[in-house]
């Protein structure tokens, strides 16, 4: 049973063009339309044939869809919502895959007054961006965070969470609030932090910055990975979740500094534990098949 | 040309291991000798043959050797070079592969008086630790570090320096001082901040630690890897590259302040300045081939 028949992507950078591919792949009598704002996106989601249909209005790409999906960063979702409002039918549901819920629901209820509004977060990405970086497989295996509003219809939530597991996602339910908190931790945290790191190491006088990058294979390199994501969806995501993010960052800092005062007093033992107890976490990422073991730090060339 | 034909490999742990290894594939006619204090490496290292001996003393392994590799962490070098002093024959190069110099340097020095030191840090490495972790490609495309001491004969340097290119290693010389300096920030501070954040998140009280391992795809897990790596190793990093780590590590803190300042006040353009400048230095460390293009945040499952 296909949840839908007529799914429209608007925004086609790496998230919509995979969902667009993996609608495709897995549901491949589904009717895709897409819309991007930047007539270049279009051009090229259209010569790579990406969708059934790219359409040029907004409107146009959702008059006809039962399902709407937003891919466009957080902070855009409320004018990207309105711009197809007037011409979204009764019966659709919206949906979309900010990496924040609470500003993202506020904004597409007041955007889509009446509307059918079931927000979605699949847990995946890379550090490439724009429409040709997407694939079908991107969402294979990963966590897909449904955030379904109070009052909204049990069907079609399931409808929703249907479409994201015919994708090969597994599927989640907590509310927009609780959403933003964990997400706070394994992902937005993580991108400031590597954000940080390297902006700092590209700023010293005594270390080149081609020393810095011949020598990261040390564990720099790491961070580079995901300090190479989108800029404008990272900066939206850190001014809508700011309240979550400044709490996770407090924390983090307090741990860190606890951290300097054991490397400065030369308390081994305290570091000794702390680095331990770090151990059982990565055990149980790779167990629960969200990494896998083959050591990938001292990454071999083929 | 062989630089060396009798190598001792003091510490079979994943780099120790890796070198006997890597010995064995790219200089067959050479003979390694092993030793490690834990009895149980020693039965290991003897049973999967990583060696053509394992001694059971460390002044038996270094004996006949012309070149003998300190492979233990940065804390007990001193330690284990005492152990074999008496036994060094008096033209044997000794070498290390610690992270940091200044204090391995030193700690050399006063262990093995008169003797030939110089100190090498081949930046390469895997979260796994112990004597079956190793593989002898470890080190092939990666950066060696050698420090040699003012003074020391050329000759020697360069034997030490031919004996890392043959194992597929490109090769750098610097100072001790600048080494770490260059270590801190490609290598050590990262080490710390991925320790440090996984530490948060495991210490949260409204996210359950399987919520932090299930959604860790969003980024969290790319640091999971590094907090994974071996805790003697690195406490001793950090207790013996105190300055250059508490150093690196203000930095880090103030750079993080004002982007957590740059959050609580909503300015987007400065988040966004900073997020684009680092995708610069992530171009430079794939070029240079110290990682791959592939995506990799979003792994996929073969």
């Amino acid at each position: 049973m296909l949840p839908f028949s007529r799914v429209t992507v608007v925004g086609l950078g790496l998230i919509g063009s995979s969902i667009a591919r993996a609608v495709k792949a897995y549901m491949p009598t589904v009717r895709v339309i897409g819309y991007d704002a930047d007539p270049e996106v279009r051009e090229i989601a259209t010569r790579i044939s990406l969708c059934d249909d790219v359409t040029d209005t907004p409107g146009a790409a959702v008059i006809d869809a039962d399902l709407v999906i937003l891919c466009v960063p957080v902070g855009a979702m409320g004018a990207a919502a309105r711009d197809f409002a007037a011409d979204l039918p009764a019966d659709a549901i919206v949906s979309d895959v900010g990496s924040c819920k609470v500003s993202v629901v506020e904004a597409l209820a007041a955007a889509l007054p009446g509307a059918i509004v079931i927000p979605a977060h699949p847990v995946a990405g890379t550090e490439n961006s724009g429409p040709e970086a997407g694939f079908a497989s991107l969402f294979q295996h990963r966590w897909c965070i449904v955030t379904p509003p109070e009052g909204v219809s049990g069907f079609a939530v399931e409808r929703v969470k249907e479409f994201w597991r015919q994708l090969g996602a597994e599927v989640e339910t907590m509310t927009p609030a609780h959403h933003d908190l964990v997400l706070a931790v394994t992902s937005h945290l993580p991108h400031l932090i590597a954000y940080t790191i390297v902006g700092t190491a590209s700023d010293l006088e005594e270390v080149t910055q081609s020393e810095v990058i011949k020598y990261s294979a040390g564990g720099f390199r790491d961070f580079t990975r995901i300090a190479a994501s989108d800029p404008t969806m990272w900066r939206d995501v850190f001014l809508e979740n700011k309240e979550a993010v400044l709490d996770m960052l407090q924390r983090f800092s307090e741990d860190l500094s606890a951290l300097q005062r054991a490397i400065r007093w030369g308390k081994g033992d305290e570091l000794f534990d702390r680095f331990t107890r770090t151990r059982a976490i990565r055990r149980s990422v790779i167990e629960q098949g969200q990494d896998d073991s083959r050591p990938d730090f001292g990454r071999a060339h083929d």
